[in-house]
């Protein structure tokens, strides 16, 4: 017999269509281990958890937690919130540790991004600091697909899913008309390309359509985007051109956010958007005026009626060998997926140490786009076609998604 | 034995994601009539067919034409052009009934919209005065609504679904974060309010989310509004906005387009957005500065993989129906929709005088509208609940929809 304990997860960061299913593998891993009694969650990640915002999750009715699996948006709610060095301010550290204590956590996994893997490798080096015995394990979710040392992140490909369906169908909509258009698309993805080059994954439904896509890890040159769109307006008439918000000049300043470079996120971020603006202001002034622009914004992290089946079974799957690799012992890690190959397409999850993944971003390699910086080279298309494949059947009622927001479904610990 | 004839089909306007299944249900009533030998189709409408623009649909292999079905956009393309009344210019008339001769067409159907309705008008009027023997018939399309004399036009119920679904998932992604956003959507729909107005239909799934609604119906009160907006963010904190990209002030002016009001289209429309940069603008600056705003732009007319089964349906009917009456004898005359009830819904076709149709615009009764003009009734949630109902299971191939642009399927007639 082992003695039980319990395990906390929480979720954090911008959501994706799927970060659910990796909650929901983590919960159904844990609820079939003899060593897990409870399963709690944290509400609001760690910024809730640090407030002792703890629900019981075995109090949900079944029923709710297989609708929140199809659900977009984290479930368990999310936060912007970054703990400082422990060496600085021990505080939230032992609050947080009170809080482990008093509900007998032993194993704590937090599903989010970049900086969310930042807090569990603090939080793991504090507990080994001071002694304290927990299990703490990072699940990879970002559609930006930029964390490092995993193939990709859940997340990512039905995000991809989505703005490739949008593209094409934006692209047949402008072939209509024998009058041309030039389509702008602002794509999501921070200071890495793969979202905006998801774009370009229409090719072989539309192989006669010109497309131009420039990437946050190409200095934007205008004049050289001005040339390129001009020859191709001229050859083509009608232009696909998907640009990043996170677009910058040689110099670093952000396209189209100049003046508000400077405006930051709680994680310190400056907050993007606005080069779609830009740039089809530029267009209609220099070339042609018959520019439609489209800004995806958030919709791009919530569609889950596109999902990847690949993208949502993926996550399913990490949320589960999380917890496993806990179970074995690990802590200060990051679950991972590692590709074996693309045709057919088969992965496999492995293990890193998280504070190699923390506080780094992993952009497009640059011989993934093409000499000209402004498409994608074959290896791209290796890459990110398995990503999108295959559909989730979401269950609906009367016409809409049947999606949930957990938190009217729970009870807050006392 | 019959005399057998031919027919032609064009398409017109803004496309919708069904207005091929209109296509695709004339094509194929037309197929099996005794009374007809050939179905050509006229390339991007009356402008094409004025230069003889023709294309025989027999010729394209059934296979393109399964595929087109389930396709967004204008499979034979579209155009945005206004005949000039033939007593003041009657060359392209002449013209027009040239091609009708050449092929020998007595059967022409026109999908679109209310200035597509316009040239079915014109053309049927100019027949008679000369005495040509021709049936035409519209058949209406518009994801706007705004058709007057059918209850509501194909292509609304699939756009209203698309919003709906999207309101619902960022409105979910809003919920995930302990900070409180503001939500801005700004939808399609010119001067009509029915589409802005759907994004309420997400009521029964988010009963808890306090939302805004701003229809062109209603002239918009800048003080109001910001009263509206602030109430609702103290009480709600969350808080989704939606607007009309045809929002007009009480003198007539567009929002957040005073200074582009006159910049008009072929049709003499003014060409709309920017509602949503003024409303975000305005709000951040006034009341709450997290404020997302989506602008989905032409997305909303074209999302094929979200459309609704009842509005497909409809769509392919009306295309059948139309055929029967032009076969019947009928000219001159709009395919129509009639609803007989909403709970359990059924709807049969009707038959309207064009001349009726055309150059109106249908608007969101006013008693639709809350008193204080900022949310919809009732009555809007059982006229549109039922055009949004059901899927269509668009084909798939590796990871998206299985779309095809006819035009690169088809060969042009000498």
């Amino acid at each position: 017999m082992y003695t039980k304990s319990n395990c906390l997860i929480a979720q954090s960061g911008g959501p994706t269509a799927v970060i659910n299913s990796s909650l929901y593998g983590a919960i159904m891993e844990a609820s079939r281990s003899e060593k897990i009694d409870k399963v709690y969650g944290g509400i609001n990640g760690i910024e809730g958890i640090i407030k002792g915002n703890i629900i019981d999750i075995f109090d949900i009715p079944y029923e709710r937690i297989k609708q929140m699996r199809f659900s977009p948006a984290a479930a368990l709610g999310s936060c912007r919130y970054r703990l400082k060095d422990y060496l600085e301010d021990e505080e939230e550290y032992k609050k947080l540790i009170e809080i482990f204590k008093k509900y007998n956590i032993k194993y704590f996994f937090y599903i989010g991004g970049n900086d969310s893997m930042d807090a569990v490798d603090k939080i793991s080096k504090y507990a080994r600091e001071i002694g304290f015995e927990i299990n703490v394990i990072g699940i990879p979710k970002t559609i930006d697909n930029d964390l490092m040392f995993t193939d990709h992140s859940p997340g990512f490909g039905s995000a991809a899913k989505y703005i490739a369906t949008t593209t094409l169908e934006l692209a047949l909509d402008a072939e209509v008309y024998e009058t041309k258009t030039i389509n702008v698309l602002e794509v999501m993805g921070r200071n890495a390309g793969w979202l905006t080059a998801s774009s370009a994954l229409v090719k072989e439904r539309l192989p006669h359509l010109k497309q131009l896509i420039y990437l946050p890890e190409i200095p934007f040159n205008e004049e050289r985007f001005l040339e390129d769109v001009n020859k191709a307006y001229k050859e083509y008439g009608n232009v696909f051109i998907t640009v990043s918000e996170g677009l910058m000049d040689e110099k670093g300043n952000y396209i189209g956010r100049k003046e508000n470079a400077y405006h930051k996120d709680a994680f310190g971020h400056p907050q993007l958007g606005g080069v779609g603006d830009y740039i089809e202001k530029l267009v209609k002034e220099k070339i042609y005026k018959r520019v439609k622009m489209t800004r995806l914004g958030v919709t791009q992290r919530c569609a889950m009626h596109l999902a990847s089946k690949v993208d949502f079974e993926e996550a399913e799957m990490l949320g589960k060998e999380a917890v496993k690799y806990a179970l074995f012992g690990e802590t200060g890690k990051m679950i991972s997926l590692v590709r074996e190959r693309n045709y057919p397409y088969t992965v496999k999850t492995d293990i890193v140490d998280v504070d190699k993944v923390c506080n780094k971003e992993k952009k497009m390699p640059l011989n993934w786009i093409n000499e000209e910086g402004n498409y994608v080279t074959e290896e791209f298309f290796d890459y990110a076609r398995p990503l999108i494949q295959g559909e989730v059947k979401v269950p609906m009622a009367e016409g809409l998604p049947y999606y949930i927001n957990l938190k009217y479904a729970i009870k807050k610990q006392e």
